[in-house]
């Protein structure tokens, strides 16, 4: 087991990365103090994990929320059923939320945490890869609203993250293709050795050899724990975690949450941030060219053509990122060298949308 | 005008209390940096001070929400159509919220900062006795559940509160008495003097004599600032702010927030704090009766008959305050000395409900 610390000061918890963990009675004793536990899942990890899960809770009362799956369940309303369950259980305030699922669960989960008696505390169980990698660390909380991706939340600190790498073998391709784009969006921002390292391991990591996984997820996190130690609510250098976002935010956006997920819309933004950056002049051809043949070997999208340039435009606008009026961007000065601006060329962005865009 | 700080490090802010400074551009210039506003206000308030406050915000973008009156009101939907006009307004992260009217308004406006783009800045321009001296000051937000009041919500911290004396001449009777129990609630807490200041001067108070009511809201925030100072999150000495509330809650909850003002709800609950701190024998019985006296001179309900005993107890249960199953209690070993706990007599408790409640 890899232990990974989020130094937060009294806000400080632990990312636990290792085989097995979701079912380790002593795991679950060590980190989760609470003795009223509210487990919320979904219709296809609950009947998977849950069973075990709760073998690892004894001696607590245990209550289980089951939601349907998907990120176009990701509301406000799905979050108001996770807090009727917690009221009608009467839970006090020293109960604790356990999010067993991926990232739409543990946004949900977190959320619900966050506002449930103005804040209790909630726990990390991710079993996919994206949100082993990224979502379920750093206390983004939230929900979806028709004008934009998670454009409701809260910042809340789980007490603990239990990434179990078992889960992984279960997953869907598809899924585990999509949080390959989150791991090689952690090469880009900022460690080009981790990319070439991401390049020569990516057949190893698609055919889940478990040390290849156990290794992105420790470095993605490792990565991810250090800059929102840095930044806890996305002040400065946090933003660099949205490369590729404002762009895959548009997809999701555009499309109503339905067909994309969340990944491949960041594998598509993260190809998007690149030619914008050629596009200004910052990023070599050879490194965006890398980048492609990198996403295409993952089977991840390129571009998002049944989204028009203009309407992608429009969903950029109302993303958190915009500033005085302006859509801020992380761009890259080649692979491992990103940076935040709100300085760019209108056209190069305009050629990058439509270059992309339908 | 009289300035307050409450000291929370980087989220510190001041409290304005003076006549006039609603509609003073000088005073918003100085602390509202936004330059898109969305003044959340009701359809009782909004008419009456909404072109004063407009008037005070030149040179900025100004949208107004304008809710339904009254707690019955202040739920989660309310707070989602919020929501939706900072969306529909495209609102950025750089905008703030200004809640103009009583706590209602305050506790929804403050939430819905607090949630949009995981959180926004937003302004208290409190137009009530209530919300001046109390609910507009410390950052508790939030909305009401069938099963409890408050029970959804976060700490958010205002940037600002501008309490403008003047709005109270034009406050319903029945609003004033009502703000009157939570003044009258910071003297019980550790104020004994104050108590004996409220006692004298309670007839300038009802006659709305400015000097005193400025008096009393200055000192009202006073002992709400340093309470909060030291403890934010309410880990301790917060809690001594709930007096009177858990078994007001209770009636406010058996009741559906409709037929009593929260004031009056807690007004009830400081008398009934009050009985079970003499049925542990914390309490004198003169201090008890002087407690009363002043709560029928200022128009307040001492019980709640038509509220079944049995019924107040099980939305007690639910209430915040609970830990490990136990409801926690403000007790009060005098006027001015109030502590918490949770270890009590249940008979007490019982005699307390009997006697109060029908």
């Amino acid at each position: 087991m890899i232990i990974l610390e989020v130094d937060l000061g009294e806000r400080s918890y632990p990312i636990l990365i290792g085989e097995g963990l979701l079912g380790r009675a002593d795991v679950f004793d060590r980190h989760v103090t609470a003795r009223d536990l509210l487990i919320v899942t979904n219709t296809t990890v609950g009947p998977l994990y849950a069973p075990a899960l709760r073998e690892a809770l004894p001696r607590r009362r245990v209550v289980e929320c089951v939601l349907p799956d998907g990120e176009s369940h990701k509301t406000l309303s799905t979050v108001a059923r996770i807090i009727d369950v917690l009221v009608a259980n009467r839970f006090g305030r020293d109960c604790a939320v356990i999010a067993l699922g991926g990232g739409v669960v543990g946004d949900m989960a977190g959320f619900a945490a966050a506002c449930y008696q103005r804040g209790v505390a909630y726990v990390q169980v991710p079993t996919t890869l994206l949100a082993q990698v990224d979502s379920s660390v750093g206390g983004k909380t939230g929900v979806n609203h028709p004008g934009g991706k998670n454009l409701i939340g809260a910042f809340h600190q789980p007490v603990a993250v239990i990434a179990d790498t078992a889960t992984l073998e279960s997953l869907p391709p598809r899924e585990l293709r999509a949080g390959l784009a989150e791991v090689i969006k952690y090469g880009l921002i900022c460690d080009r050795g981790f990319f070439d390292w991401i390049e020569s391991n990516l057949d190893a990591l698609l055919a889940r050899d478990p040390e290849a996984l156990a290794y992105a997820i420790h470095r993605s996190c490792a990565i991810k724990a250090a800059i929102v130690g840095r930044d806890e609510r996305e002040r400065g250098d946090r933003a660099l975690l949205n490369l590729g976002h404002t762009f895959g935010h548009a997809i999701e956006s555009a499309t109503g949450y339905a067909k994309w997920l969340h990944g491949e819309a960041v594998g598509a933004g993260l190809l998007m941030a690149a030619t914008m950056s050629r596009e200004c002049g910052l990023m070599s051809d050879a490194d965006v060219k890398r980048l492609a043949a990198l996403l295409e070997r993952a089977g991840l999208p390129t571009e998002a053509r049944e989204v028009e340039a203009a309407a992608a435009f429009e969903h950029m606008r109302i993303d958190k990122k915009v500033q005085a009026g302006r859509i801020r961007l992380v761009l890259m000065r080649g692979i491992g060298e990103s940076f935040v601006t709100a300085q760019y060329d209108d056209g190069a962005l305009r050629r990058t949308l439509e270059a992309h865009f339908g």
